[in-house]
């Protein structure tokens, strides 16, 4: 079996593993999917089974350094240290475990996520795709878009979409070792298009994304549909954005989040994110629409929703749900 | 177009529209599907696009008496009578004109439901075999149990499974006329089965279970995995019933309700039954479940649940959900 280890030899090309400077930085944003990434072909190198499309939150993402030190890893959050047998202490470690060039190397990474508190967003896309830069940036390894959002991806699927702005597309790619699967941004800009960030609940998850997936494609009976899905639903998504069709684009968005979370449903034992606050938001989205106003909804692997609407009708979406936090992907706060 | 009048003239074989008696007298019981009906092949016959399993509930369900009269049809429910407009009083009008002999021949259909109070049940399916029973009755048709279910199920289809006690299973058939798609018991009973019915609401759904299956037969990708894991899950079912398999038995049925219900959240627009309440009764189950208790659930178009457990664990289900209504589908009550 390909290991991390082997896909970074290939991605490096015989660069060196020597540091160019005291430290390196990296900086990139946490992504909203509007066509999911749900299910792995490749679990160790992060593979997935089809592409994805991202909305990329320009302002709102992580910020990390980098520096060699000795003695053993020193990670930190917004300061704080973290612990090495924490979830996300093991996968830095591990992603440093991938280019690490003797035993006796260690790392100072110091990670700051600058995402809009109370906003209830993953950084685990961001912060991956903010280390594989600082990392980039330490060794001045000048890995291009691709390699480096295929670095990326060893740390975390997602993050692969993170080491780009605005819309990006998540080519699953047919490879075995994943080569061809990195993202790529879409060349196309829709500065009207507004995200809502509606927070249900901070409570940890109790079912990881990454277990989440794997039963959901070894036991659900509704997996095999998913595929199929998600190629139309890419086909429909990129022509509304080239359109600027919203109804469409939300309507797809929304529809293809449903449907991953309905392939959890179907697994065994079931994997239910929702809890009944999301529940109770759905069916206020559902009755705002039918009222006229045009707000769609995404949510990930988790009870949290976000809206999709237009800066046209921002004010009368906060009318609707007065905690929503506005995310402007296209413009810098 | 095959129209449910012609079926009718195939059943009857010859049989005269007569009265024998001044009155005809049904009974049937209410029904609960293990393994969900769900999409028509044929909207106007009722004939499904696969077979299904249900436990009918001995002592719960519809009474009803139907009496030649003139002027105009009559219909009452526990003693109240029915707008012809109302959905009700269309069904059974529609029913009635199957095989009305001529325009000047209408009937009183008296209807009382036995149904346990508050207990949450759909009562169309007991509802249209009690009067396909009551026809036969009057009419002295001495129709088979096998025709009885295929008359019944022109008026509802999960009517055609009402005709009979215990376990039944409704063959999805394959004919165009759906001369052979009609219901039969098995020939197994598990006494010590219990359904426990926990109401969550009862607001009328907004979304008919008809409308509901051809939105999602049409709208939904994951449909298409339906069939296949019908098939499955009644192979399952049936061998957790033969051999007693209580775990298996719980499992299957619970997986099959919430893949019905994952293929209409797939639908567009989406087709949610689910209410905040029902999805925190659900958390409940699987946390009782967690914690040792053999409880599974099932749910059929609406907002409301029905435990599956056995008669030893009764009195811990009532702890966990003190609102319960337990009913013996194997034991008059």
């Amino acid at each position: 079996m390909t290991k991390k280890k082997d896909i970074v030899k290939l991605l490096l090309q015989g660069r060196e593993v020597r540091p160019c400077k005291e430290r390196g930085f990296g900086k990139a944003w946490a992504n909203i999917a509007v066509c999911k990434y749900w299910g792995k072909r490749n679990e160790e190198l992060n593979i997935p089974v089809t592409s994805s499309l991202s909305i990329s939150l320009n302002g709102h993402g992580t910020e990390t350094t980098v520096t060699p030190c000795s003695g053993n890893d020193e990670v930190s959050l917004a300061g704080r240290p973290i612990a090495p047998a924490s979830q996300f202490g093991r996968g830095v470690a591990g992603f440093l475990n991938m280019f690490r060039p003797d035993a006796n190397t260690f790392y100072r990474v110091e990670t700051t996520n600058t995402i809009a508190t109370a906003a209830g967003l993953a950084s685990s896309a961001s912060g991956f795709a903010a280390l594989a830069m600082a990392v980039n940036d330490l060794y001045d390894w000048k890995l291009s878009g691709r390699e480096l959002s295929i670095f990326a991806r060893l740390g975390s699927g997602s993050a692969c979409r993170s080491i780009f702005d605005g819309f990006v597309e998540w080519n699953a790619g047919a490879s075995a070792d994943g080569m061809d699967s990195f993202a790529e941004p879409l060349s196309v800009e829709w500065p009207d298009l507004r995200i809502g960030l509606v927070r249900v609940s901070t409570v940890p998850k109790t079912v990881s994304s990454r277990t989440a997936m794997k039963r959901t494609r070894r036991t659900s009976s509704l997996y095999e549909a998913w595929p199929v899905k998600v190629a139309h639903d890419m086909m429909l998504l990129k022509d509304a954005i080239g359109t600027g069709n919203f109804e469409l684009f939300g309507q797809v968005a929304e529809s293809n989040a449903l449907a991953m979370h309905a392939t959890m449903i179907g697994a065994w034992p079931p994997v239910l994110y929702w809890l009944p606050e999301s529940v109770a938001v759905m069916r206020d989205i559902w009755r705002a629409r039918d009222e006229g106003l045009r707000v769609y909804f995404t949510m990930d692997a988790g009870p949290n929703l976000k809206l999709l609407f237009l800066a046209e009708d921002e004010d009368a979406v906060k009318k609707y749900f007065p905690g929503v936090d506005v995310v402007t992907p296209f413009v810098k706060p």
